[in-house]
């Protein structure tokens, strides 16, 4: 069940995917476009809260050890000079003279340009400046005046916003280290070269967690959520072939790293971060310290021993998350001498779980199947019901955008009381008693594998 | 059981305790603030969360006729100019020449300032400008030119990326009209005089959903989901007495409506919009079709008509309605001869929805209370352990949040299989077995009548 060949043509299937059945579509559109922007639609905006409510419930309401948090995107702006983001959170920029378009300086070589831009200058037509560093924060203004005192700067990241209220949570709870605060939630990054449909894009929403824990557990803390990270990924379904550890060399560590690993996936365009797992160490809470005079520490009773906790930071995307599922779990396969594209979603983050379908729109069927799929629904089972067309043409509408099961009302169901279900992946039916379905469904979403 | 008799008090009894229990903090508050801008800390995001959960179940997932849909904040600027917010989304201001600062000329009376200002300026010392239109929406530049090519918008509402999406959703699904798209999102309003905590904010998540229907039945449909949403509330246990209708008058409605009716709470500084329900006509369509030139409207193949369906909005804000259900169920009550603060939320929307206590910290209690803890919890059931102080303690911290149910691990749990199950309204407590426990409580969540 291989996926188309090129990975060009692979990426455009799943755009293509997307925007025909309403997963992704581009942002703007009827104004042409608003560059590497993008829309959800009512089947991606369901993928994308379970994705998130799977990832909630992961890391945030299953444990004890960790609380959420839901900070602005607005923060004062001496947020970003204390987090370095500033004067650190910068591209290298280059002007073409010739073409008048501008490039990262450190990705030359990615650019698609009608003269391809280089370093030697001579070898085209292309003549570049000297890099200059560019600002990835997006600037806007505050209140009535336009002046630099109203600054403000859309977040390029959540994690800030955990640091400021780390204070106000230890406060407001009994949490002590080792605990961690995690939050959903758009951040804005002004990227010159953004790509690869949702991979990355200037606004984009993150799931981050800060895990505080004594200085000299981090490592080890370390370890534990890299692997806690990794194997999420793996029971949501995503195949564990297609994922590597990649560990950031110590040169090439940001600025606040003592030590980061990210969880790359091999995408259609190649390996690329999933998820980065940073040590943080104590910088974060150091600086906002020391900058806003408010001591970010903990205090231990027990050894009378105040101290600034180290900090263990997995960070993900959530659209990089869903792209991820989508590109994961779509296949293409001969069935009968016809072809069936199916996404094989965990029936978790599947934007619907169950198709109900009278087997004809006679004899009563419709109605009997509309009562069904009130009783699935009620269950908190996301339902769809489906009349139109013939029956295996039903079934391939539902295979590809990853419904795992289709309910059918026939004959029997009046008669006997059980209908067909069909699961997505094997594509084998079975005859269930209409009392037992909600049952047997949720117990099949539960135990779930895949295959 | 009144709260406290004024305003001001009842709302700085709301704010502090916000803050103490970790609801809602001041952003930026160890950099001395963002102006009007609020954190959510471990049990605000609960409660955001549970109120955006049984707001998209009520709007979206529970019904055959509403999708949804998650459009970007950053739109093509065209969507702004088209909309009407460019040149109409502005407040009248003003400078006073004497003390510097900047007004609402519409609200003077309501200004605080050293010399309170008037539009008869020899009362006192202040002089005030002409009024001028201030744009309320927050202006940024995507992409490396900071020209006016590259000004792009914070959306100030998330309707307009619905109405962008009206083709993209109507061919990616079968929906026909009615039939409704709804969304949860952030979105931003520079205000000059935002205030009352977080009912008027300049960053504020809105859940709002866009029904399109056939002109002519636009007239009913606002009807219904005036009726719709005005029960929505009462269901969630807000008291009705509280609630009422005001229609706006004809000639005070916004340029796209042709009726408005707000559903209005009485909050403890005045009657104010909890949400607003709006006919728009056919105005946002039409001006988008006219725009771009893509037609926005639906073609009926039984009777080969094209037209622009209406559209009935029903529009509210996230971090009101949480307020709202903060204000109303919080009361101050004397129990023997103690004071007692209590939050009598809906066990739906309650942060914590058990709280699971060992009577003692010995004789084994503590294990088979996080034994008992971690059964609930894969019920789906948020919990939280509590050992520490004395029992009556952990009610009060428990009611002061709004906890419904609290669970007490004791002797007779170990001997006899019991636990004693404690309610936080009536205080009542009842011997469940520890078997019967999970069914009981659900039951008892599901079945939850404000009293």
């Amino acid at each position: 069940m291989p996926a188309p060949t090129t990975s060009a043509s692979f990426m455009a299937t799943i755009v293509s995917l997307c925007k025909r059945r309403g997963f992704i579509y581009q942002a703007s559109e009827i104004y042409g476009g608003m560059g590497n922007t993008y829309d959800y639609g009512p089947l991606g905006v369901e993928l994308k809260r379970r994705v998130k409510d799977a990832w909630w419930r992961s890391v945030v309401t299953a444990r004890a050890d960790v609380v959420g948090l839901d900070s602005a995107i607005l923060q004062h702006p001496k947020t970003w000079e204390t987090s370095g983001h500033v004067v650190n959170f910068t591209d290298p920029l280059v002007d073409c003279k010739t073409c008048k378009a501008r490039f990262r300086a450190d990705k030359l070589e990615e650019v698609q340009c009608p003269q391809k831009p280089s370093r030697t200058p001579l070898e085209n037509k292309c003549e570049l400046t000297a890099p200059r560093a560019f600002n990835l924060m997006f600037k806007t203004h505050v209140g009535a005046a336009e002046d630099s005192a109203a600054v403000a700067y859309l977040r390029p990241e959540t994690a800030q916003g955990i640091f400021l209220n780390f204070k106000n949570v230890l406060e407001s709870s009994r949490l002590k280290p080792p605990f961690g605060i995690a939050q959903l939630g758009k951040s804005f990054r002004n990227e010159i070269t953004p790509g690869n449909f949702v991979f990355r894009t200037r606004e984009f929403e993150q799931a981050e967690m800060e895990f505080f824990v004594p200085p000299g557990e981090d490592e080890r803390w370390f370890e534990y959520w890299v692997t806690e990270r990794f194997r999420w990924y793996t029971e949501l379904g995503i195949r564990p072939e297609k994922l590597r550890l990649f560990p950031h060399a110590k040169e090439k560590l940001a600025h606040y790293s003592k030590g980061t690993t990210d969880i790359e996936y091999e995408y259609p365009f190649g390996w690329g971060e999933l998820e980065g797992i940073a040590n943080r160490t104590d910088f974060d809470l150091k600086a906002h310290s020391e900058a806003s005079g408010v001591k970010l520490e903990y205090f231990e009773p027990e050894t009378k021993v105040h101290y600034i906790p180290y900090v263990i930071e997995p960070a993900g995307g959530v659209d990089r998350m869903a792209l991820t599922f989508l590109i994961d779990s779509y296949a293409e396969e001969e069935v009968e001498g016809e072809p069936r594209v199916v996404l094989r979603l965990h029936p978790r983050l599947a934007p619907i779980t169950v198709g109900v379908f009278p087997l004809v729109k006679k004899d009563g069927l419709p109605e009997k199947a509309h009562e069904l799929e009130a009783e699935l629904r009620e269950l908190g089972l996301a339902t769809f019901y489906d009349e139109k067309a013939a029956i295996g043409r039903r079934y391939r509408r539902q295979d590809e955008i990853g419904t795992p099961w289709c309910v059918t009302v026939d004959g029997d169901t009046l008669q006997q009381g059980t209908v067909t279900v069909r699961e997505r992946d094997s594509m084998q039916q079975t005859k269930v008693g209409v009392k037992e379905l909600g049952a047997h469904l949720l117990h099949a979403q539960r135990h779930w594998k895949r295959g």
